[in-house]
């Protein structure tokens, strides 16, 4: 359709949709028109609030085909990950305009938003096994409804993605598996699977021969004798062909690989797919960033998940002049570490680009390994790196680093083996809300024997841990948080102890304050703006605890641990039991962020919301 | 060879074996008696000792090629798990006769008992990704050896090992996978993925088939010039066939399958994939069980891991007159469970029958789902089934349910979803040794927002606690020891608030002893039987922990809390913040398993390892 043509035609007003009904309505032209403007509306507001940009874009067509083909009031579509649900909201009556915001719509799917959302996540690779449950259960009841599962070709690499498709194979309860192939996941493809995706598409080329072939001896007697006595082999053929394929051997029925941002052909694959006997997978491509040139011409998925951006020239609204974010000094410092330690190895589990170490791929090219979602192998086989004399370092977010409690645990603590953890995100991380939140580490990682587990103040500190980690401790944790922090040349050689905890500020002894990370040294900023006398101990390495400094504090009339970066599950307990063992007589109190799922909002109100900034603990002491 | 025959050939004397390379001069005929030997050996081990039998039994040709062919002081060979390393044990010049006793040789793979253990496990799926890790580093280091991972059709199927492979075949450093493929796993094997092992020997028939084809239309010049045509066809064809497994898919090269109990034919196999440029699988079957009648006939895995048994007969050595297995309690609890809630549905992840759950399997059939070694898929398949108001089951063992600690939080409690998670072999574990210990779970479930969790003292506590788990709970964790239990017949109702402790004894309020589980029984008798006046309390509730029954206890002189089936981080921790915020002004002392990883031994090796045992407790209190 040519832009006059689209001119010609009827726009819905997006703020006036309250469920999808509307489209069955609609004539292709329209829908391609809707489908424009519903880009629009993902730029307006990705652009003003940030939010996830390119995989939305990427959808829009695929999204409102399985809306025209299923009736989503009953069958259940499942997002995996939920970040591309942007036009599923839209077309299910949420405005968007207050996306990601305290109090506002989830950038993933949430049941008690809408009847149309009936599962949720926001971690990769659950769909398949959700759908899975659904399926049996409505087997079991007798009902009658479609169960979709969207998953991207990243986050089908995940084992837990896997292990779904290896069980819904084997099950009798149908499922209907749609595979978004962008060849891109969050940025460039990793794998097996993602080299089939793309050679998957060659077996169009050997249709037409065989066809070809087939004509070709079909036009002589002798020829269709050759054809008939040859069926057998053709058979063969036909189901070598059929099985040829990762999901039909796994005994899937296979559909495609369809034109995903084409409205009918997606239709015509998913009413295929309705009306299968059998678990199917629907392999669409689509093409991700769709409509956004700077999005379209991204291979690095610097436009998966944006800031406010200014739509015309692409640049970021918010510059934060002077200002640079944890993983950038990490990833700074990573340069350095990899450059002086030649045995040191770079993994990550497809957060290269947001832990901002891709400006590192090109100079140290075989000594990045970036292995995908799979956060479990990338443990494992840091550990067999690591066994072999090599030092691996883990690039982790810590709300996914979850995937690999086992993995931690049993193949490198376990063997007390080296290791670098960058346990990026840690504490509250904000707009993400409830899944993405780095507040639990602390607990469980000091659940495993063996860990260290630490977080830097300043930048300096930073260098001081990321070296310390080095030096044969087996695995070490260094914690960095969703913040900014001003910018630094070079770094400060500092001398300190391993394991050891700083006294930071020390005028009084009746009050002790144990705290970490950047707010720590706000604190002691406000401890010295407001004239307040105190202990001030910098407690870099969390977990093993330092008990001789504890021991120092026991005579204190007032101890408080502040770690707004974490449940009480990890300093904050291992504290409190420590002082209660030495029969401390003074009187506590602890600042944490309360064991629950805390939803979105920027970090400063989540910070307000538990009364857990700087300024509560100020008040207290004031007091 | 006929028996005849076997005693002509010379004996090795498996005593006197120190290193394997006398394996290079034996003759095959010599090598079958050898394996006829260590078959024996390995009987009269674990029929003494108890240990994993079947899967022994099964890969003795195999290891004994895999010595030959390889040369294992160089190259590296994975065991995946590694109870399946008893013949490389006795290979590597082991002795086996004090196998899995306190400081004797492990059941596993264990780096410090021979240059020939390279790596170690005890858990299931890591080999691949070790392996890639081993790989990595020999080309980084521009060293040239094999690395070998021996992994099982059960083992393959998890989401770890998944990753690995899809992480492999995208790599360029070789690997060698040799797939003991035996049908099945501990069990009977389940998955896509196992369909396709069964399915993959009916590529035997089209090869023969393809070549008779060819030799027809060779026979005249006509055929001939149809064969010479048609190569473009046959090219695609012959890609279409070798892109036609679910290996050559993901990019590897396969060979097999091969019979696993033939040396010959297993070495020439290894000596091709010795020889492959990229990284290959072999496809071996081997009979699981061979050579021991009761082992092979076995198709439900008891023969898997074994206690000492008497070799004739078959029948356990040690009858427990009177007693019974806590698996076995919650298994007849199981049944009420599911005969009562039309809506439960039981999920395992391939330990049906190591938690005792077997004999449920045919009255409640569909209602039964057996995902094989997949902890993540179970978690959150799970969740599918609950939020479609079905209330899972989850079987597991506590060791492994590591695997599905991101399941578990962001699947389940993140949606406060409701579930009954039967935490089996939860504390000290025994024989098993440092892989398989079930004292962190009360740490790392804690830091989970909204867990409940539960262990019982009694049988009948063990029905109230299974019963409450079906009051909307959320996930709701029910550990169970790997001890024995007097038997009972039925059950005596008990009338319990959810989520409230129990005063067990309180004839003296000087004194407050926490504990849970059948140990504080053993607690209580020792106490009454030597006169202690204090007060007992039965925390059958562990997390959250009751704070109403603590704030009665505060004025106590004394608080012991007694938790020996974990470590500190659970219950003891918890306990001890809330007892330190609450000004707790008497002295405290804790009994708990260190935060390491527990060496091999019996349960009461253990505990006394550590005075954790009751008469530590009683000592204590007598002083």
């Amino acid at each position: 359709m040519s832009k006059k043509d689209i001119n010609k035609v009827k726009h819905i007003d997006l703020d006036s949709i309250e469920n999808p009904k509307f489209l069955a309505a609609l004539s292709y032209e329209e829908l391609d028109v809707l489908a424009s403007d519903i880009r629009g509306k993902i730029l307006e507001v990705t652009s003003n609030l940030g939010g996830h940009l390119s995989s939305n874009l990427g959808v829009v067509e695929l999204t409102i085909a399985l809306h025209r083909v299923f009736d989503l009031s009953k069958d259940k579509l499942i997002f995996d990950v939920g970040h591309q649900c942007y036009t599923h909201k839209i077309l299910t009556g949420r405005k968007l305009n207050n996306l990601r915001q305290q109090d506002g719509v989830s950038g993933f799917q949430k049941i008690d938003e809408s009847p149309y959302d009936v599962y949720e996540a926001g971690h990769s690779s659950t769909s398949i096994s959700a759908a899975n449950g659904f399926a049996i259960a409505r087997d079991l009841n007798k009902e009658k409804y479609n169960v979709i599962a969207l998953i991207g070709d990243g986050a089908i690499n995940s084992g837990l993605a896997l292990e779904g498709l290896n069980n819904i194979a084997h099950s009798d309860h149908k499922v209907i598996i749609v595979l978004n192939d962008n060849g891109m996941s969050i940025s460039k493809p990793v794998g097996g699977l993602s080299k089939f995706f793309a050679n998957i598409s060659t077996s169009k080329g050997y249709n037409r021969m065989k066809h070809g072939y087939q004509r070709l001896f079909s036009k002589t007697k002798f020829g269709r004798w050759i054809l008939h006595i040859s069926s057998k082999f053709k058979n063969c053929v036909k189901r070598t062909l059929t099985q040829g394929n990762l999901f039909t051997s796994l005994g899937f029925a296979y559909i495609g690989p369809v034109d995903g941002n084409n409205i009918k052909k997606v239709e015509k694959a998913l009413l295929r797919a309705k009306n299968t006997k059998k678990s199917v997978i629907i392999h669409v491509n689509t093409f991700k960033g769709k409509g956004y040139k700077y999005a379209e011409d991204d291979e690095a998925g610097y436009w998966h998940g944006v800031s406010p951006f200014d739509v015309e020239t692409g640049e970021p609204k918010n510059k934060h002049e002077g200002m640079v974010s944890w993983s950038h000094v990490y990833s700074d410092i990573t340069a350095l570490e990899l450059e002086e330690h030649k045995n040191a190895i770079l993994i990550s589990p497809a957060t290269i680009k947001g832990a901002g170490l891709d400006c590192l791929d090109k100079k140290f090219d075989n000594r990045i390994i970036d292995v995908g979602i799979a956060e479990e192998h990338a443990a494992t086989l840091a550990s067999g790196l690591s066994i072999s004399g090599k030092h691996p370092i883990i690039s982790v977010y810590s709300t996914f680093l979850q995937r690999a409690y086992d993995e931690v645990s049993h193949d490198l603590a376990r063997m007390n083996l080296n290791a670098t953890f960058l346990v990026d995100r840690a504490g509250l991380v904000g707009a993400d809300g409830e899944t993405h939140q780095g507040i639990y580490d602390e607990g469980y990682l000091s659940s495993i024997p063996g860990t260290v587990i630490t977080m830097a103040s300043n930048i300096d500190e930073a260098k001081l841990l990321y070296d310390e980690s080095f030096n044969n401790h087996g695995p070490f944790f260094i914690r960095l948080p969703r913040t900014l922090v001003c910018k630094q040349d070079g770094f400060n050689k500092i001398e300190h102890e391993f394991g050891k905890w700083m006294k930071v500020k020390e005028d009084s002894k009746d009050v002790a304050i144990i705290s970490c990370g950047p707010l720590m040294r706000e604190l002691e900023n406000a401890l010295n703006n407001e004239g307040i006398k105190c202990t001030l101990i910098n407690a870099l390495y969390i977990n093993p605890i330092d008990k001789s400094m504890l021991d120092e504090l026991l005579e204190a009339k007032k101890i408080v641990i502040y770690d707004p970066y974490s449940t009480r599950k990890g300093l904050v307990d291992s504290v409190m039991a420590y002082l209660l063992e030495k029969n401390f007589k003074g009187s506590i109190s602890a600042y944490f962020v309360p064991n629950e799922f805390v939803k979105q909002g920027t970090i400063a109100q989540q910070l307000e919301r538990y009364n857990i900034r700087v300024i509560d603990v100020i008040s207290e002491l004031k007091k």
